[in-house]
C-alpha cells in the first residue's frame, strides 16, 4: 500500500493520521466479546478519511482503487461485531460528517449516512411529529448508515420487524469501488444487496427511511416473582393488537437489580422484570391489561415524581445491547449471545433454555415481529469462562431449536445465517471487483469453498498481516 | 306507553312523529339479510327524539324511564343486524346531532357519538395528519358511536385488531337509564361493558378514541388466476411486518367483475383479486413484494391516469360489507355470512370452504390481526335460496372449524359468541334495571335460561306486539 501516494491524491480532504486517534476510530464495541477482543485488539487503519459529500466519497474510492488500498466504512462505531474495523488496515472512511437531514415528508426522511439517529428523530418530531420506525439502543450515538449496514433491528421491531423486511428502508444511494465509481439508487428488492452487508459491497451516501408517528413513549417496568411470568407477560402484551408499545423486554433476576444501578431503588434482587415503552394514549389500557395479567408496576414514568426520574436512563438504554453494556460496566467477565426462539414455541423454548445454565446464562428477551408472527430474540447474558464453553452453550441452544446469531464472529455469514448470501456476493462482484471494501468480512468472497458446517471459526488471512 | 305524556315532558326537544320519517329512522341495513327483512320489516318507533347535548339525553332518559317507554339509540343507521331498530317501539334516540369534535391531541380525539367517521378524520388530518385506527366501509356515513356500540372492526383491523381489543377505545361517557340518570366515565377494562352492546345498557354521549398517523393510502388491485392465489397472497402480504397497509381483501371471481361495475374495465370475469390500501411510502416495497409473489397489478391509483380514476369508489367501498352491498345492488337475491378462519389453519380452511359450495357461496376475505395473529374473516357472498339452506351452510362452516358470526340474527348473542356476556349483563342490571334500553337484543336479559345450543332462532316476544 502506497499510503503516501494515496495521501497526495486525497489532497484537500479531511485526513487523520495520528496513530492513537486512528486506532480509536478503527474500533467499535467489539470488546463486548472476549473472542473478538482477542482477535481484533491489534486492528488499526493507516488513515481515517472523512468526506463531507458524495463527491468526496467518489474521490476517495477512486484514489483507493487506484492504489489498491482497502476501504472500511464507518459511521460512529457503535457496532458490536467489528463491522467497521479495518482487518487489513488501509483507510477507514468515516461518514460521520455526512449527517445532513435533507428532506422530511409524510412517512419519509432523507438524510446522510452519518446522521445520528436521535438527531434525525429530533428533526422529524419538530417538523411533523414523526420518528424513525426502528432504532438500536445506541439511539443517541449511532449513525443511521451504520445501523442499516451493520444492524438488524431493535426498539420498534415489535411493530415493524427488522431492517431486512420489505418497507423498512425505502431507498439507498450507493457508490461503487471502481476506477470510476458509479452512483446507484437502490429501491425495493435491490435494497437487500447492501443492507446488513457491513459496507463490503458499496458505500452508502444517502438513505431514505420510512417514518411513523412520534408519541410520548412512557417507560414502565413491570415486576414478576418468576422469570417465566415476565416472559409470558411480555408475549401476551406483544400480542395485544390495540396496545401500542415500542419495547417489550423481559429480563431475569438478578440482572436488573445487579446491573441497572440507577433503577435499583425500584427493584428487588429476586425480581424478574419486563421493561416496556408504551404510547401515552395506550397507557390506561396497558395498565388495565397489566392488572389483569398479574404484573406489578414497579416504575411508571407517567406517575413517578420528578426526583425519582432524575438521572434515570431511558428504558431503551436498559434493553437490546445496552443490557449487556450495563452488565459489563459492573462485571467485565460478562458477555452475551443472540438467539431466536422460533414461533410458535417461543415460551416453551424460553423456559427450557432459561433453566439449563443456572448461574451461567441469564435470560434477556426482546419481543419482536418476525416474519409476521410475534416471537422473541434472546440477548442472554453469559458469565464467560472459556471460548470452548461459550461454543458449547451455543451448540446447546442450536440443538434445542434456537438459532444463534453469533456475536463472537466478525464475518457476515458466521454472525448470521451461516450460508452464502448470493445476492450480496453477486453485488460485490459488480460493485467491488477488486475486493477492497471492508476485506475479510464476507467469507463467500474470501473463501468460496468454505464449509459452514465445520465447527471451526473462519480466520481471515489478511488479519494476520496488520498491527 | 303514554306517548302523549312523554311528549309533554320532552317539550322543547327536537321530536319527529311523521310516520314515514319515523319508520325510515327506525331502520338500518337489516335488509342485507332476507331473514331479518322478514322478521323486522314492520318494526317502527313511536317517536324519534334528537338531543343536542348530554343534558338533553338525560332529560329524555329520565322521562322515558318515568313513563316506561323503551329507548333505542341510533347514530346514522348504517348497521346490518337491526342493532338500532326499536323492536318494542317507543323512542328512537337519534344521536346524530351530537357530532362535535371537541379535542384533538397526539394520538387522541374526543367527539360526540353522532360524529361521522369521515368528518372526524377530516378534522384530525387537518389538525395534525392523524386519523382513526379503524373504520367500517360506511366511512362516509357511519357515526362513531354506532360503530363502537354496534360494530366490531373493519378497515385498519389488519394493523390494530378489533374494537374489543384493549386500547382501541380510550374512554366513553355513558348515561344510565334510571329515574335520575347517572353519567359514568368508562376506561380500561370497564369499556367492555358497553362496546358492542347495541346500546342495551347505557347511552354513549362522548367518545375518546386513539388516533394513528394519516397517510395517503394508495388503492391497488392485484389480480390472480385462482382464488387460492389471491388468498395466499393476501395472507403473505398481511405478514409483511414492514409493509404498511390498511386493507387486504381477497375476493373470488366472478364477484369483482360482476358487481364492481365502475372497476369492471380493469378486471376480467375469471379473475380473482386482492383489493389493497397501501401507504404511499410503502408502495415501492409493496410492488417489489407483489412482483416476487406473482400477482398482477391490474389497478394502481398512484399511476392510473385521472380519466381512469374518475367516478371510481375508494377501495374500502369494495370491501367489508360494501362488497355485499355492491352485489345486492346488482342481484337482490345475494346475501352473506361472516366467519372466522382461525389461525394458523386459515389458508387451508379458506381453500376447503371455497370449494364446498360452487355457484352458491363466493369467497370474500378480510385479513386482520386477531388476538395477536394474522388471520382472516370471511364475509362470503351467498346466493340465497331458503333460510333452511342458509342454516345448513352455517352448520357446515362451523362443523369445519370456522365460527360463524351470524348476520341474520338481531340479538347480541346469536350474532356473536352464542353465550351470555356476563360483564354486559351485569352492567345492564346496574344501568338499566327496568330493561328499557333497546329491548330484545340481549337474550341473557330477556330469557336467562335460553339454550344457545339449540338450533332455534331466539324470537323476542316484544317483537310481536309492534307494527
Amino acid at each position: 500500500m502506497d499510503i503516501a501516494a494515496l495521501r497526495s491524491d486525497l489532497d484537500g480532504l479531511k485526513i487523520e493520521d495520528n496513530a492513537k486517534i486512528v486506532q480509536q476510530k478503527s474500533r467499535d464495541f467489539y470488546w463486548y466479546s472476549p473472542v473478538l477482543k482477542r482477535q481484533l485488539d491489534h486492528v488499526t487503519a493507516d488513515l481515517i478519511v472523512s468526506p463531507k459529500s458524495e463527491e468526496e466519497v467518489i474521490r476517495v474510492l477512486a484514489a483507493c482503487h487506484k492504489h489498491g488500498v482497502p476501504v472500511t466504512p464507518r459511521g460512529t462505531g457503535t457496532g458490536n461485531y467489528g463491522q467497521a474495523m479495518p482487518l487489513s488496515g488501509g483507510v477507514v472512511l468515516s461518514l460521520a460528517e455526512m449527517n445532513e437531514v435533507t428532506s422530511i415528508t409524510a412517512g419519509r426522511v432523507v438524510c446522510g449516512p452519518g446522521a445520528i439517529i436521535a438527531d434525525i428523530d429530533r428533526a422529524t418530531r419538530a417538523h411533523s411529529a414523526q420518528e424513525l420506525r426502528l432504532h438500536p439502543s445506541t439511539y443517541n450515538t449511532a449513525s443511521v448508515g451504520g445501523f442499516i449496514a451493520g444492524g438488524s433491528g431493535g426498539v420498534g421491531s415489535i411493530n415493524f420487524g427488522g431492517l431486512r423486511d420489505f418497507g423498512n428502508v425505502i431507498r439507498l444511494r450507493v457508490v461503487t469501488m471502481e476506477a470510476e465509481p458509479r452512483v446507484l439508487e437502490l429501491t425495493g428488492e435491490d435494497l437487500h444487496k447492501v443492507t446488513h452487508a457491513y459496507g463490503t459491497n458499496g458505500i452508502i451516501t444517502e438513505v431514505e427511511l420510512p417514518l411513523t408517528a412520534a408519541y410520548d413513549w412512557v417507560d414502565v417496568i413491570v415486576g414478576f416473582d418468576k422469570f417465566a411470568g415476565a416472559a409470558r407477560y411480555g408475549n401476551a402484551l406483544a400480542r395485544q393488537d390495540g396496545l401500542l408499545t415500542k419495547l417489550i423486554t423481559p429480563i431475569a433476576a438478578p440482572v436488573p437489580w445487579l446491573y441497572f444501578k440507577r433503577h435499583q431503588k425500584f427493584l428487588k434482587e429476586e425480581q424478574s422484570i419486563c421493561v416496556c415503552m408504551v404510547a401515552a394514549h395506550s397507557l390506561d389500557a396497558f395498565l388495565a391489561f397489566t392488572r389483569r395479567a398479574g404484573g406489578e408496576v414497579v416504575y411508571n414514568a407517567a406517575t413517578a415524581p420528578d426526583e425519582d426520574k432524575k438521572g434515570l436512563p431511558p428504558a431503551y438504554e436498559l434493553a437490546w445491547n445496552h443490557t449487556t453494556l450495563r452488565a459489563l460496566r459492573v462485571d467485565p467477565s460478562i458477555t452475551y449471545l443472540q438467539s431466536l426462539y422460533p414461533f410458535p414455541n417461543q415460551l416453551e423454548l424460553v423456559e427450557k433454555m432459561d433453566g439449563m445454565f443456572p448461574g451461567e446464562v441469564f435470560s434477556h428477551l426482546e419481543f419482536v415481529r418476525f416474519d409476521g408472527d410475534v416471537t422473541c430474540f434472546g440477548l442472554n447474558l453469559v458469565n464467560f469462562t472459556t471460548e470452548e464453553r461459550l461454543d458449547e452453550i451455543i451448540r446447546t441452544f442450536e440443538a434445542n431449536g434456537c438459532p444463534i446469531f453469533n456475536p463472537h464472529r466478525y464475518t457476515l455469514e458466521e454472525g448470521g445465517m451461516k450460508q452464502t448470501d448470493e445476492v450480496q456476493l453477486a453485488f460485490k462482484r459488480e460493485a467491488d471487483p477488486q475486493g477492497l471494501l471492508n476485506p475479510g468480512k464476507m467469507i463467500a468472497w474470501e473463501d468460496p469453498d468454505y464449509d459452514y458446517r465445520s465447527d471451526k471459526t473462519f480466520l481471515f488471512r489478511g488479519l494476520e498481516k496488520v498491527g
